[in-house]
C-alpha cells in the first residue's frame, strides 16, 4: 500500500491524492520525545550500543512495569515483561512461544489481517468469528469455534479496523468462557491481548485491564501509535503476573524473542521510552478528526458505527463488492482499503490519521462515488 | 550466558571474573557514530520516525548499495538490498522466504549454534557438515550432504566460532559444485553467506567477494561488530543481482521482514547508518588482543588455529569432554563457550573481544587448568 500511494502521488501529485489506507500516524512525536532522544544520544556512554539480556535492560523493564501496573490496576514486575520490537514482534515472539504445530487461535472479524501469517508463521492455524453488528464481542461465536486444538483467543482493542473498544463486562464475561472451557479441555486457553491503540481514546472512554479480567492473558503493545514512533520498532509484551505457567512462558519467550533473531529491542529506543512512561501525542486531536470525517460521511449517507479509539473508520460499502467499492474511491485519487482485507467484506477502512484538510477536501469525492452507486441501484 | 556471568560477577566482584563467554564487542563505537547519531536525532523532522517502505528507506538502501558494489566489485543496486534488524533478523528473513517444509540448509561446523533454531523456524533443517583440520571448507563433504531435499549451504565468514576465513578459490570450487548440483537435481541451491565479521581481518588477509563466486547467492550482515552496535539491531540483506529468481526472491523477503513482525529496520539507526558507509572500528586493536591471547595459550601448551578474522579462538580442549573443561575453567572464574555448542566437541570457543588486562591476568588460570589435566592424564 504504501508503495501503491507513494505512485499514484508521483503521477497526480501529491496534494491531489487523499491518502486514507495507512496506520502512519501522522502527529508528530510529543516534544518530550525528541528532547529525550537527544539526550539519550548524547549521554550514550560505554557499552551502550552492545547486547542487553534479551528481555531488555532491567531498568527499563523496572519503568515499564511500574507505569503498566498502574494502567492495569495490577502489581506487574519487571520480570514479567519483555521488551520487543514493537507489537508485531511481541505478537510473533508469544505465538512462537505457545503455539504447537496445528494449534488454533481465534480472532473476533474484523481483525488485523497480518495475524493470519503470524499464526502461520509458528505453525498454527487463525480461525476467525464474526463480531456483533456493532463490532462487540459475540461470546457465543467464540465459544463455538473453541476446539481442542484451540490454543489461544487474540483481541485487538481498540481495534483496527473498527475503532471499537471491547467493554470491561465482555472481557470478564469471556474470561469466565475460557476458564470454563479450559477445564472442560483439560487444556489452558491464552488471551493475547494486542493494545497498540490503548492511549488513543474518545469521549472518556477508557480500555479495561486485561489483566484483571482473566488470569491466563498476555499483552502485547507499542509505542508507536501513542508516541507516533511506528518506524522505531519499540514496544513489549507483558505476562499476567497470576498466569499458571507464567516462569515456563516468560523463558519460552525470551528464547523465541532471541532466536527469531530479534535478539533485543533496539537499544537506544529502549533506553529513550525509560522516560516517557505516560508520555502521549494528544488523542483530542485524533477525535476532532473522527468527527470531521464521521459528521462529514454522515451528512453523504455513509453508514458506520463511530469509533471510540484508534484512528480508524470501517462504513458499510454501498454495494456488497467492497473492493469494487474501493476501486471506485481511488479513481477520486481516494485510497482506502477493502474490509476483506479484515476478514469482513461489504465494509471500508478509513485511517484518519491525515491532515484536517485531506479529510475536508476527500469528503466531496466520498460523496459522489456514493451517489454514483445509489444511482445505478436505482435504475 | 550474559544473565550467568552477571550472576558470577555479583558474586565475586566483576574484576575477578575473566568473561570470554560473549561475543559483545568490547571497543566503543567510532566516535564518528556518536557524532552522527547525534545529528541524526537532532534532525529529526516531520514523519521520521515514521512507516517507510517495509525494505527500508530509499536513500539508505542507495548509500548500502554504492559501498556494497565497491566492496563485493559487482553493481549492487538499492533493489537488490533490504534493510534488516541485523544479521539474525535478515537470516530469519532469507530463510522465511526460501525454505519449504522439510528443506535441508547445510552448514559447515563449527557453527553459530543460532543457525539451528532459524532453519528450525521456518520448516527446514539444519545439516552440519564436518570441516578440514584447520576449519577451511571441506568440499567433499558438502557434495556429500546434498539431497534433493537440499535449498542451501550457509556459511559464515570469517567464522564465529573459529576465526576462520574462507578462500577465494575455496568458493569457486563451492559455486561450482553447487551449479553443479544444482543442474543434476534440477533445483537451485541457494549460497547464503553470513558475513557480520567482514571487516574485521587480521594480516591483510581479506574476505572474498561472495556474488563474484556464485550467481544464486545472498548476502545477511550487520554494522554490529564493525560499528560496535550490536544492541540496535540493524544490518541488511542483499541478493546477487544474477540470482535467477532475483525478483521473487526480493519480493519474498520483503514480505517475510513484513510479517514476521520486523516490519522494517529501526528508522534512526538507518539514517545513521547512512552517513557511516566505510566507518569501522580499528581492527588492529582485535589483532593485537588476539596476538596477546594466542601467544600466552601457545606457550602455557593450548593447541589452536590462529585466527585470521572475526574476534574468536577456537582451541582444542586437552581432555574430550569440553563440557567439562569449561567447567574446569569456570572453577577459575574463566568463562568460555563448549565447541559442542558450536557443533565442534573437543574445542572450546574464547571471545577475545575484552580488556588486554582481563586477557593477561586470565593466562595463569588457563595454565592451571591445562596442567591439572595434563596431570591427571599422565596418572
Amino acid at each position: 500500500m504504501f508503495e501503491q500511494g507513494a505512485q499514484l502521488k508521483a503521477r497526480h501529485g501529491a496534494e491531489n491524492v487523499f491518502d486514507f489506507s495507512l496506520g502512519n500516524p501522522n502527529l508528530e512525536p510529543p516534544d518530550r520525545f525528541k528532547e529525550v532522544l537527544v539526550d539519550v544520544a548524547k549521554a550514550s556512554g560505554s557499552g551502550d550500543h552492545g547486547y542487553m539480556p534479551n528481555t531488555g535492560y532491567a531498568s527499563v523493564r523496572q519503568a515499564v512495569a511500574e507505569f503498566l501496573s498502574g494502567e492495569q490496576g495490577v502489581s506487574v514486575t519487571a520480570d514479567e515483561v519483555i521488551m520487543t520490537c514493537g507489537a508485531a514482534g511481541a505478537l510473533n515472539v508469544i505465538l512462537r512461544a505457545i503455539l504447537d504445530p496445528g494449534d488454533e487461535v481465534i480472532t473476533p472479524a474484523p481483525y488485523f489481517v497480518e495475524y493470519g501469517f503470524y499464526a502461520d508463521n509458528h505453525g498454527g492455524v487463525l480461525k476467525t468469528v464474526s463480531t456483533k453488528s456493532d463490532f462487540t464481542l459475540d461470546l457465543q461465536a467464540i465459544q463455538a469455534a473453541i476446539t481442542p486444538r484451540t490454543k489461544a483467543v487474540l483481541i485487538n482493542s481498540p481495534n483496527n479496523p473498527s475503532g471499537q473498544i471491547y467493554s470491561e463486562g465482555s472481557l470478564l464475561q469471556l474470561g469466565s468462557l475460557l476458564t470454563g472451557e479450559g477445564r472442560r479441555l483439560n487444556r489452558t486457553l491464552y488471551l493475547i491481548s494486542d493494545e497498540p491503540y490503548r492511549k488513543i481514546t474518545f469521549d472518556g472512554v477508557k480500555v479495561p485491564s486485561m489483566f484483571s479480567c482473566y488470569a491466563e492473558s498476555m499483552i502485547a503493545t507499542s509505542y508507536s501509535k501513542d508516541l507516533s514512533i511506528p518506524g522505531e520498532r519499540i514496544g513489549f509484551l507483558a505476562v499476567n503476573p497470576q498466569a499458571t505457567y507464567k516462569e515456563d512462558l516468560l523463558a519460552g519467550m525470551a528464547l523465541a524473542n532471541r532466536i527469531l533473531g530479534y535478539v533485543n529491542a533496539p537499544a537506544l529506543m529502549q533506553r529513550a521510552i525509560q522516560s516517557l512512561q505516560g508520555v502521549s501525542v494528544d488523542a483530542t486531536i485524533y477525535k476532532k478528526k473522527r468527527d470531521l470525517l464521521c459528521d462529514g460521511l454522515s451528512e453523504c449517507g455513509y453508514e458506520f458505527v463511530k469509533p471510540n479509539g484508534a484512528f480508524y473508520l470501517f462504513p458499510k460499502t454501498p454495494i456488497r463488492d467492497d473492493v469494487a467499492f474501493v476501486k471506485a474511491l481511488q479513481e477520486e485519487l481516494i485510497l482506502t482499503v477493502p474490509g476483506s482485507g479484515f476478514g469482513a467484506p461489504g465494509y471500508f477502512r478509513i485511517a484518519f490519521c491525515v491532515d484536517d484538510d485531506t479529510i475536508r477536501q476527500a469528503l466531496p469525492g466520498f460523496e459522489r462515488v456514493l451517489n454514483g452507486f445509489d444511482h445505478h441501484n436505482t435504475m
